[in-house]
């Protein structure tokens, strides 16, 4: 058994998706049950939150969700056709047919479960289940979605459930040292850990969505990312490389331009009302990335990053936990970029961190702030300086 | 309380989308409570079709259903938006949400049931109900689609069960005696009765589905028919015409263009092979029309007309009754019309018939077959001959 996941580009037209079709086939001719998730088709998405727009600038996050799970529906209904007319018994499945629960944080929501025995009842009759992806409900019945690249989490979640390994298929041949796009001497990687593929994604690698991934490590789920229209070698996301691999230091370079700065002057240094600030925010399903504290005279001054999110929300989040405070001072800035390397094997070398900030000081890239894991060092950078600063770290640590 | 329904191209576009929630923001804001059906919008419906025969020219009717059924998602979560941004308290619900039950005859099912409580709860809350037209599920919690024109039935079944009246808001401005946008003189009827329009209906005058008609009669729902984006008094239906107004012998006149004509040769005469023939194509959800039977020397020949359908599931239907027989012939027609007079009138007086025939004589209209009822004379013609069979019976009856 198999759960494999197709991303917007691989079934962005008829013909796509039926090519998905024939190599789902072939998995099902070597004996395989498979469960397939998929997105919505090519820019769909866009579109329909295009359409939104025209409609009003604000949309209820609750009939955002609806609008966008029409998406997947279209996908799914049109594999699983096309999946009939090669001949092989398949159906299609979406939330509510799937029992898939979660939380209700619209646009962003988490599974809670899925109705596994649906599931196994289709496969046992041997039926290929077409489930959408990116989407969920709530336990009062409303649709949410999972926020971008979610279909990654639908399918893992689907995998870990199962029990079964997950393959993720896409535009994209595997995992790169940095992206192949902008940087053409990027190297394919054929194993990365989970660990280090969840640095890179959370950093906006965009090759795996982060909870996916987290909850492939968590329940052991192997993954495998690949292309969908080539026969090439992808990359597998296991526990630790094979023993027989040399680890490099540093693994891959990551870029993420959709950060939100955020400093909050002058509010009490209780950690109480700190940690309110944190709670509201994270209330809203917003991720908090970097953050530093300082405390002068009793005042407590908060620099943090969110990732993506809307300022609007967040600015109500953290108005809400600060009622009946005042002569506080919120500032925001989105001028910012994220750079990091990341590899496991900085937790056994030392020296990596200062070669970090030689690399910066040398490509004259100012840091506004800082963080450091036990496999990865970021740096928070002007826009602007963020190409460089990135292109000197692939020089550096040869990625 | 009220139901509204908007169709496709009331619909259409997102400025339109807008149009329709101010249109409904005047039925709250005189303290209405309001739950409005959508359909699609615009020619989604068809688009989404195009899509599936892309992807294969026989889909199976399940995975269909879960295609066109997102169009209505679409609109629906889309006119919650609009109202939302009027500051009107609005949600959409789809099939699942609402719990509305159909058979599972996927693209033609059935109403049976919905979930009145769910949708009396939020009413209650004082919110607009925003419900996707042309939707269902079954029991098994497969989506279904309730054919050409669903929306209405939709709409009329929501009011019906909330015991309250149904406006069916179209580009249309009315019901006339016959369709303007072929005959300019074509009148507007202020009222018409629930049998003309059932009978029109069914004929093809795509006024109103007319499974929503007979709903609306069976449940006494007072039904409106009027355009959406003009303030022109549009059409009421009705049990009896307002006594003060005379009731014209004939109210309208049809051309329905979508039908088959089935002719089965030298079967056997006995009713329970008959019958099976029926029963076949009936649990198919095809919708037989004018039937003719005649027995010579022991053998049966049946010609019946189907409106709409598919003519493979038809011939699988037939074939399938008629398993175990031998020497029975099949021949499909589609090159026919049905033109119809419809009117209340005709049941109290003489001779309408006659003229009828006469028309078509004097036309030089050849009637390949005819049935009648109390308040309706149909004449299956060839196509070529439909348009001025029609506009013989528009001038003889002066529509």
């Amino acid at each position: 058994m198999i759960v494999q996941k197709y991303g917007g580009s691989s079934v962005a037209t008829p013909e796509k998706i039926k090519a998905v079709a024939s190599k789902v086939k072939k998995k099902v001719d070597e004996g395989k049950r498979v469960v397939v998730v998929v997105s919505a088709m090519g820019k769909t998405t866009n579109s329909l939150i295009d359409l939104a727009k025209e409609v009003t600038p604000n949309p209820p996050p609750r009939e955002m969700d609806m609008l966008l799970a029409t998406g997947e529906q279209v996908t799914a209904a049109l594999l699983a056709m096309a999946l009939s007319s090669e001949g092989i018994n398949a159906l299609s499945m979406n939330a509510f047919q799937l029992e898939l629960m979660t939380s209700d944080h619209y646009t962003n929501a988490r599974i809670m479960d899925l109705n596994l025995a649906k599931l196994q009842k289709e496969l046992a009759a041997r039926k290929v289940v077409v489930v959408t992806g990116f989407q969920g409900i709530t336990e009062a019945g409303d649709v949410t979605t999972l926020g971008r690249g979610g279909s990654d989490t639908s399918a893992v979640a689907i995998a870990a459930k199962l029990g079964v390994p997950c393959e993720i298929y896409s535009d994209v041949v595997g995992i790169y040292t940095c992206d192949p796009k902008l940087h053409p001497t990027a190297k394919k990687l054929a194993y990365i850990t989970y660990d280090e593929i969840l640095e890179m994604a959370a950093l906006g690698a965009k090759v795996l969505h982060s909870r996916s991934v987290e909850i492939a490590k968590k329940y052991g789920v192997e993954l495998y990312c690949a292309s969908t229209f080539s026969e090439e070698r992808g990359t597998y996301v296991v526990n630790a490389l094979p023993e027989w691999l040399e680890q490099p230091v540093v693994t891959g370079a990551t870029i993420d331009a959709n950060q939100i700065k955020v400093t909050l002057n002058n509010i009490s240094s209780d950690v109480e009302v700190i940690s309110g600030v944190f709670n509201s925010v994270a209330e809203r399903g917003l991720n908090v990335d970097m953050i530093s504290i300082v405390n002068v005279n009793g005042h407590g001054h908060i620099t943090f990053t969110v990732i993506g999110g809307n300022i609007q929300i967040l600015r109500n989040a953290i108005e809400k936990a600060l009622t009946g405070f005042s002569g506080w001072g919120i500032h925001e800035d989105v001028d910012v970029a994220k750079v990091s390397v990341v590899g496991l094997g900085m937790s056994a070398r030392s020296g990596v961190a200062a070669r970090f900030f030689n690399v910066m000081r040398e490509a004259k890239v100012k840091i506004i702030a800082t963080t450091t894991s036990e496999i990865k060092i970021s740096a928070l950078v002007h826009k602007s300086d963020s190409g460089k600063a990135l292109k000197a770290l692939i020089d550096e640590f040869k990625l």
